[in-house]
């Protein structure tokens, strides 16, 4: 139990004279309370990309709060498992974590709608839906009862639909295909009859050498080459079509964000904004390098999914959004919500990113 | 001048039991300096998206830093013209500055490049070469000769080409077409034989209506919606190839800044980096709004430019960034970093986000 002891402080009005428009006052002094917090991973520590995210909030925290708001970065398993994060967080084991909302379907089912759904929306609409859409109200909403305010806390953009040592030329390659691939693009391949498997990261080369699996999806060229993926396997296929834009989080234990003085939690609030936009800004960056490098000298093969597939794929997609929403009222809320804005988006970046993209390479 | 008087303290140390992670130390206490900012903009006093972002971010300042740097913004006129607001910053007649580098061409020409340049980097693109690709630090470099340090400030996405009261059919009906379009898309247009007009945007309903000109680009349907230019032009032209990632920016006087202490430092760079996220998401979102009401309550015409105009304004477009990039020893520099990150963000955005845009919409 905390004691919070009254403080004694002697007051002293110190004089300042002012001739210039960047203005010199000096304010009266006031105790400051320092706050010491830690902060849970769904990642090993420091990986690239997705790990680095949560060291980078702290960092910004840490230089913008002068030392106020300290937070300690747990690698997954240092201080909890993975997938206790969601759980110490609520609870208050830990202040914060940084992880993705879809790990937490087992709680509410509705979470994989804030993290990236197949046929979704992209990193830009994402964030737009978030900050703009009445999407970060409902994440809000859906997570107050386990006493956590969730933010968007980085964004991988289009991931890759992964690696395969299976040619897909039909839907019928996806039968039996046994394949690394968690969510809802996991039962989207079950139920095109193949073999959703789940295996951590770190046997996924082995799994994939040994023939365990034909087919694994991890994320995009700046953290598949890293894991050496073209190693083993033939082919690297795209598009990423189960997880367009994929959102990570920043939860923050109700209790202890509203324990921090005002300019602390909107500390908290911007560094997370930033570090949201840093992400994305990263892999946009890092994921071409990395994509050159295996095409030019690694010589990967790029595969593009058919069409046919790819239509296949988005209609059992549309199936099983629909039976989401309709596990619940605020599943239904959101479903709805994501559903106006992607039919917007979907118009408006036909005309602006997409025809734009078409446009740059017009011969 | 600005008098700074030593300040004599009573330190008083204060106990504090703690047997909670979440632990109270309490610091002993500072004096703390006060500053008062000036912010001068290009935009009408908050004028939408654009306008706002200089708001948002004196706002996010002012709530981090606890009212320790106060940031007044001033609309165009208000203090200083829109075009003297880099002087002003540079002069420290005020701190801060929000507006947009291809307006600085006269100063340094190389300034162009990190706005948008035709048919160069989209929003994600940009944020990606700023931040990651070494497109910051090349334009800290070319504005440090005017004591004046750059921060990314906001991004509205590719925009639209413009509304037309002539029908573009192919590069012919370019010629003689008199357009207000600013910067290296007017320059692109009068060397396909147009006439590019320079126009405020107050005068640019009237001179539309009155046929004064033939053609005008603004932004996006966000902010085009609200002038109204739906009611005095036929045609709705896209995509946006002469500014496909506009980034705006925040310019600080670099003694101003230097004189902040580290936290305040820290809270002016992360509120950018925030606010320049902020404003593409709002873009992102209203965009959308707007274009659904331009088409089904206003039934705009929305057209697309053809593909044989799109690319020989291409190759205008190629041969004028060439020019630019042999002006000056930093200005190839810089033109060789953005055309290697273009080079790879456009083979990689051909299998992730416009592979994926065409994967979503798949028959």
């Amino acid at each position: 139990m905390r004691i919070v002891l009254a403080t004694l402080m002697a007051m002293l009005l110190i004089g300042c004279a002012d001739n210039d428009s960047q203005s010199t006052v000096t304010q009266v002094a006031q105790p400051e309370e320092m706050f010491k917090w830690k902060l849970v991973t769904t990642w090993p520590k420091n990986y690239p990309g997705l790990g680095l995210a949560p060291e980078n909030f702290a960092s910004k925290v840490a230089a913008m709060s002068a030392g106020r708001l300290k937070i300690k970065v747990y690698g997954a398993g240092q201080l909890v498992p993975a997938f206790e994060v969601f759980d110490a967080v609520s609870q208050g084991t830990a202040e914060m974590g940084h992880g993705a909302s879809y790990y937490w379907t087992g709680k509410a089912k509705a979470a994989a709608f804030f993290t990236s759904v197949p046929f979704g929306l992209n990193a830009q609409e994402m964030n737009g839906w978030l900050h703009y859409g009445g999407g970060l109200e409902l994440w809000r909403e859906l997570y107050d009862e386990f006493n956590l305010v969730p933010f968007a806390g980085g964004n991988t953009g289009v991931q890759m639909a992964g690696w395969f040592n299976r040619e897909i030329n039909s839907m019928e390659d996806i039968k039996g295909l046994k394949m690394r691939i968690p969510g809802m693009g996991g039962d989207v391949i079950t139920r095109a009859g193949g073999i959703s498997v789940t295996i951590a990261g770190g046997e996924l080369y082995t799994a994939m050498q040994t023939g365990v699996i034909d087919a694994l999806e991890w994320v995009s060229p700046y953290n598949d080459i890293a894991l050496g993926f073209h190693q083993v396997a033939k082919y690297y296929y795209y598009p990423g079509w189960h997880e367009p834009g994929p959102t990570l989080e920043l939860i923050v234990n109700k209790d202890a964000l509203a324990s921090l003085p005002a300019d602390l939690q909107a500390i908290v609030e911007t560094a997370a904004r930033a570090v949201n936009q840093d992400m994305l800004d990263e892999y946009t960056a890092r994921n071409n390098e990395a994509l050159v490098s295996l095409v030019e000298t690694h010589g990967v093969q790029l595969r593009k999914l058919p069409d046919e597939v790819v239509a296949e794929l988005r209609n059992i997609s549309e199936d099983m959004l629909e039976e989401l929403a309709d596990d619940s009222d605020i599943s239904r809320r959101i479903a709805e919500s994501v559903k106006a804005f992607q039919k917007q988006a979907t118009a408006y970046h036909a005309i602006s990113e997409e025809a734009y993209y078409q446009a740059r390479k017009q011969k």
